[in-house]
């Protein structure tokens, strides 16, 4: 199971969690629709080195364009060609950022689904693990 | 049959055009998931009127929240609650602005529906009626 289906199935409260850091800077469109394609590029690596950074900007912006085009239904069409716009205007000219945002939430993520999972455990199993 | 869902079965062309004009000052959500009580409210009127700008304003964003609050989807709650921050701040101190935004939109999809419709009777129907 993605990264993404299991963070949808955490509890509210971890929820509001996740939708406190997903903002402008990395829509949480993108992360939805591209979540499988995302979760397997090496995002820490290209945070680091200018060249894989625009390799994924470039190639991030190819598989947007393919999801718009792809899109059937209207308002989700126009919201990924709003996103597309906005995306290249705010990293052309800085993916290593782009990078280190997608990174930073993805590491978050697995954070709090980490805790979720820590708190899952009732307190004997935790005692025990102890 | 309401405007907007006249408006989602038009050709792609047309479909394009009204794209063109939804933007962040009145988002495509928005239009959608309060199809009918945008379209039941006087903008005329209001962008006109700032008392009455002002109750439709605060009406509008009670109207958001009970949507938000329902929405069981967690990428359009989310995309709910952003719009309701941002349509909060943007519109405060100027109601009169959003009842003109949203009445302009209003006004050009009925153009362009009315456009679509003429171009749809043929060459033969037109001149008869001429």
């Amino acid at each position: 199971m993605s990264q993404w289906k299991q963070i949808q199935q955490l509890d509210i409260k971890f929820l509001e969690q996740v939708d406190y850091f997903y903002d402008d800077n990395f829509p949480m469109e993108l992360r939805q629709v591209m979540a499988t394609w995302i979760e397997n590029q090496d995002w820490e690596t290209a945070s680091n080195h200018e060249s894989l950074a625009t390799v994924l900007f470039n190639n991030f912006l190819i598989q947007l364009e393919r999801q718009c085009s792809q899109e059937q239904n209207f308002l989700q069409r126009h919201n990924l060609k709003r996103i597309f716009h906005q995306i290249q205007v705010k990293y052309k000219a800085t993916p290593l950022h782009m990078a280190a945002v997608i990174c930073t939430s993805l590491r978050e993520e697995r954070r709090i689904l980490s805790t979720a999972s820590m708190q899952e455990q009732g307190p004997l199993e935790k005692s025990m693990q102890s």
